[in-house]
């Protein structure tokens, strides 16, 4: 079967029954709505670029199971090759969309529940691996995007999963049948969940033996019965709503997604289960999926972070600033970091190792090291932008004030719009309202919808700061050092 | 005459003509009007305080030209002991409204043109410093609120106020007559310019000679002939339009505000005059109407720095995670960079200096160092506010889902707003909506419409972070540092 | 009787029996050691300032017991002007030595001492007050150095006293007489003290009930029988051994000193206890000496960055890289930085407040979060420098091969020196060896024997970093912050 | 032929008629000189690993010139793979020596000078890229250490090398003989000089068409006649002199090496010889070269980075904070920017290309990013070891105190050492002498003669910052950023 496009994507999601609210409301048709379908038009980049023979050696891969072409978002990395085209592929959707592109969730869990199922069979005797691969062919076949669902609302952080006053606030097993199992409970934060055809479910962090049911993993498609979606809200996101705003929104075309996905006993038939109360593969899951998902971020927000740069050159150049001294410094600092931050990316895959299954997970000390930083530059990146910037980013009339033919009343007789396009000039040869072009992206990026994505997410997404100095001080190994130190010193003990 | 209530104050609002453009349109009622109104009632608090005997001492004083009691916004500092007091207002203020309550740039106006009217008479034989004493008085007696309108739009930054394509790019003298001044050009970026009852324009930046004809300050009432404002938009700001809007807003009563004011061939009565001509001047003015400016963010900032210190505490407490020791941590930073900013504050403050009309003047260097800081800091207390808030912040859907009595056909049969209260649940005996709250304010901070005042006013308010540094670098005295060390190293020239 | 001059004070050292040990020998002349002198002409410095008419204000003040002119660091701090001037004597002592002048210990501990004996008086009906007020009127009367010694060797760090395997390894009472108190312990870190007169012991920190001998503070002089000193050394300290050494000593005159001072059973007279077991007080002695001491920083280090900055500039010149941007920049960074810790001083001494005693004591808050910045700044203060200097500052050949006259046997026919001299040059107009004078200056800061007193004595003077953040999170009013959020997100419990 | 031991190495050290200037002193038998051995024991353990079968697939490789396994340090990259195996190598003997192993400079060298001199000659028609092969070939079969000489004096930064007022401030050709030609100058900052069989000069920085003589590259051996180094001084470098030294050396075995290098009219014959007056290829050579040694920095200094972590991790575990959360905070910051440094020297290596000459070039921008991260995270990290491991790291007394049997004439009776042994005691179980020893390696690695490799080398060598920032700039395609801001902002020119 043939890989879809962009328009073929967007189509084969009308064809799904996907429950939305939003704003209180439900939302029947979502794939047109203004501030749903910027995210959707990221995903279905994802599939344009495939079709492109410029960018197909890092869109396509072919498939280890099947022998197939298949997007690389659907791929099992089989190789420290494979890692750094995933990130290499994940930098060029940021340079393209300057937003969160959200197919690699399901990519990321693809690769961890692929080599833990494996492994879980080997110990369990289980036959999740088996179910598992067909899902991947099913999913490579169809050309389907895919919901890495993972992170539960989680309640009160001091308790366990069975503690919570409500059982439902990580997702579980609440019924066991002979044809498959009935689940409950919901995933938070769900990038692109609504744009997703199927769910990809797995448990959030490690699980007890108590907490048995808690340990789950599944797939169902996004219109599976009890399933539905509540969408998040984001900073500015009704400007998109606006009549006629292009300008104002900083980037028009596209956009991230978040969501919250309820799943209130949804039923799961027993081939698509791939975990069912094997609480002892639950860690292992959760930090492999974590692990890939760290490196992504040494890709996806490096490509945000070209435009932003791009976007801070330019928007110095049109306010004549662009020879000062300090303003070249702040873009080699911009671009020093931002390339600090690939750099994790593409060594946490270079060190890649070979799984029991045969895909290849990424090294998780330097993973973990990657998203760290991740949680901190592309702070600094945006503190920066905004100096360059200058102030008027967060200043300047609306777009309609720009556009406007009121005429005020005053001795020159000029409009409102005449007047902003007077006074927000920059230099000459540059209209002003590509000046208020470059400095609504900004905006957007700095504290609008995309900054949502770009600095919220980076912080949070694949897991806090603190998940990842968890994992630094585990993989770091301290005891190997003081040995070293000993030798050194000439410390015998 | 006695000092305005805050009802009182925003009745007087009413009484002026002011001329006020937003989103492409006129608006009449602009007093009322939701994304407007937060911001007055941000300058309304600086009148209610004042009435409240706990405050008295800092939100007022005794005047030197009357010897009446003034409200402290419009008093000329008379010693160390009013620098201090003026950065401890400014805390309060911040803590009491977590936003930017406009009044300051009015105050820091007031002192710097009343030292450099004095020095210029001096120095020229002119008499503004009598009519800058005249116009004092009429505001501390009326308890006006007065913009200190600096900013001009400058048009390309490579090139000084003449040679630019349209001359109005600075605000400059158009005409002179027998008894007054025609001005034209515009201010932007003008905070509460809009609430303001008058307004006290000064140059931007120094004046070379052959460009005397910007070397202009003056005041105008804020409905003076020809004198109108565009609104700034700001991230997030039409979220103050939704019907019912309260937690999604995240500050529901305070906001920031900015504009672009506009001087359509303005004419300004010869009383009304403080600077015409004497270019040799207009450095003078600016250095030390920055100087106080970047003192007041050691005070302001400070004190919305406090309520999102309280914010990050409580988000975490409701969710569970108080007693994590990275949290705590992370408190204890966001405590120790906002005090190192009130240090810094207070620092230049207690070594103010005498001028020669008999104000004090903070210390420049002091100033200076404080504002860069204040270009700093803020970033890092917003991502350590962003880090203990947690996703949800970015990712939790509308106030009108929390409230929304639809029912979602699943099995549960439950309401949206059941579901997000179920499912956004933190630790128990604490309601979700309260949960919501913080999460929101500390959205509205960290990216919404707050972020404008507390983020990228922290950068480019009383001028951008390299504005800072070349004062740095001229007060910082290298060459008797050189000495020293040439003396330490046994160095002999 | 009148202040000392400082060769005076270096005389009076001769008369005491101090009982110094170095290099594991007695060191009888241990005055003009050269390893030790130029902690010793530090000292003195502060005796000679005190007779300039010039520094007269900041180096003397009126004592407030005697009403006679005492030398400050002898002196009760009566005021905010006090503390404030206490301050910039300390910035003055810093550009003039670029080291630790070791005499604000004992000032700091005198205004601990002074006000805690009188609380503790209060609570418990003793006399140490009296008996410390008679104290400080000998200091002051007789011009004396005071070590105020504080920090014990404390052996294992997660016991407290009691629990230590060795019962010495925090002072302690080990005899109670009718006449006195025997002690028994050690000072570990002893800044100065072999250049003092007096020693004035305090517990290091607060102390349980059942560990109340551990509760003591009292003054003795430096040759009391039982106590002696073991020298620490420092990097580089030999240089000052070599025949000749000047410039690769970098200040020759100049430095600092660490010392274990040791009480092997030291009998204190009663009139010399300030504490004797009140255990409920240990606490607060020390959290008030921290508190000075922490505040001591941001005067003492920012006058030794002056010199830094100075000296950093004059090595850009020197090699003809002043011109360029990025050095200038990095100037102002440092200036930056250095007046950073300078605010802090400032405002911790100005927000000062009375104690009931009726000496001042310094913002807690403020004071600690001065000492923070200074565990950090000095750091980078110091990689600026080092990245000014180049590289030559650690790589260049000793001062010997500089001034030896041995032919080297090639064609050109020159000595070590010469070719020193010809390859080491820098710009035209500056000899080579000021240009060597200058990097010798900054090696021996950034790494050596200087470095201990401006980086590691900045790190763990006056306390370790995370015992300024245990005070700021005690000091920071978490709960009065939730409170000033709650009303802004309209949050009623 | 085989390759060396570290003993052999050491002997055919003895083989040369090197001529080496230390404390103003002609030094014969350099090998054994205290203050020279430890950096000879480094490259010794170049040789030594090479041998250890445990290692040699990092330590050595086979020949592309002979077929021949070589020590990959004479090696030339053909592939990414071998220049991943590099900064491993480089990895492994920073963490067996903690210091500099001065090796790399030749590696570096003999790669650029490869690429270089084949595009040279296909250029100009020269002849320089067989006579390198050649070099190449003799090194490798001869196992040799090379100093790959590039830093000239410079003099006046502001002036080209022609401008000097010294032609001899770089290297250049002052005489061309049919056989050969003459070059004088001097190298300055050659690590490892001495230590090393051969000499391969390059060009400092970009030559211009006037100043021709001074693009110059060829190879001399360390006897040449007219040749000789001048020793650089280090901080602390005379405790190797004292009697007995061990404890207070930090690290016995170990060590650095920094000289001048003297060309006194040096002859080169024609065959060694590979650029003499092609300067349009001298900004290539040095672009190249600079570029291997940035990423070497990935390497060697993340090895001694985690004898640095060790270090700090047993220093708090000897006085019994290693529980405490800020503790082990900071050491998995101290591995987080380590393992940062180290994914940018594996990055830049995996993304390596081909060159024309067939060996592998890293990839510039992300060696430039790798190099300008060493010259900040070494320096934070040493502060956080320095917080980590106590003042007592700068005050503890001499080792000769510690071992000292002379009797303190006190009630107790105890030896100097005694008394040093109880009071610097740590937790139980771990003796004094051990906790010193941790210290004392601290100490040297913070501010001793490792700090002159570990930081100061980490600021300056392979270029000081702004060198990176210029390339960073230059390879950062701002254009193309600008172009990718330009689509997603709607802005078409």
């Amino acid at each position: 079967m043939a890989l879809m496009t962009g328009e073929q994507y967007i189509e084969s999601l009308r064809k799904l029954d996907t429950q939305v609210y939003l704003f209180g409301r439900k939302e029947p048709n979502w794939v047109d709505h203004p501030i749903i379908r910027p995210s959707i038009n990221c995903v279905a980049m994802t599939y344009d670029l495939a079709q492109d023979p410029e960018h197909e050696d890092l869109m396509t891969a072919t498939s280890n199971l099947t022998g197939r072409k298949v997007n690389r978002f659907a791929h099992l990395h089989m190789g420290p090759g494979d890692l750094i085209k995933k990130v290499k592929m994940q930098r060029l959707l940021g340079r393209k969309t300057a937003s969160c592109f959200q197919r690699c969730v399901g990519m990321d869990a693809f690769n961890a529940v692929f080599s833990t199922t494996y492994e879980c069979d080997k110990a369990h005797g289980t036959n999740y691996h088996e179910n598992f691969k067909n899902f991947v062919i099913y999913v490579q076949d169809n050309d389907l995007t895919v919901d890495g669902a993972m992170t539960d609302p989680k309640g009160d952080r001091g308790k366990s999963q069975g503690q919570q006053a409500d059982s439902d606030l990580f997702v579980r097993v609440v019924e066991r049948r002979p044809d498959g199992i009935v689940v409950r409970g919901a995933k938070a934060h769900q990038t692109g969940s609504i744009n997703s055809h199927e769910h990809l479910v797995m448990p959030t962090q490690a699980v007890a033996e108590g907490d048995a049911d808690y340990a789950v993993s599944f797939a169902v498609p996004s219109d599976a019965p009890g399933l539905f979606m509540i969408y998040g809200r984001q900073a500015s996101d009704t400007r998109k709503l606006e009549p006629g705003a292009d300008i104002d929104l900083g980037n028009k075309r596209f956009g991230g997604q978040e969501a919250l996905v309820v799943f209130d006993n949804v039923f799961v038939p027993n081939e698509r289960i791939f975990m069912n109360g094997e609480y002892d593969f639950a860690g292992m899951l959760v930090e492999r999926f974590a692990g890939y998902h760290r490196q992504s971020y040494g890709g996806c927000k490096v490509g945000v972070g070209d435009v932003i740069i791009g976007a801070a050159a330019l928007a110095a150049e049109y306010n004549g600033a662009s020879k000062a001294s300090h303003v070249k410094d702040k873009l080699i600092e911009m671009t020093h970091l931002n390339e600090t931050l690939y750099s994790c990316g593409i060594a946490c895959s270079c060190e890649g190792y070979c799984t029991e299954a045969g895909n290849y997970q990424i090294d998780l000390l330097l993973a973990n090291v990657c998203k760290q930083n991740v949680t901190r530059f592309p702070y600094e990146i945006v503190r920066l932008a905004e100096d360059i910037a200058g102030g008027l980013m967060v200043t300047m009339p609306s777009e309609t004030d720009f556009k406007s033919d009121l005429k005020v009343p005053t001795p020159s007789d000029l409009t409102v719009g005449e007047w902003c396009g007077k006074f927000f000039a920059g230099i000459e040869g540059v209209t002003t309202e590509n000046r208020m072009r470059i400095l609504r992206f900004l905006e957007n990026i700095c504290l609008g919808s995309s900054a949502v994505g770009y600095r919220t997410e980076s912080m949070h997404g694949a897991g806090s700061p603190q998940a990842q100095r968890i994992m630094i001080a585990r993989q770091g190994d301290i005891d190997g050092k003081k040995q070293l130190a000993k030798d050194i010193a000439g410390i015998k003990d």
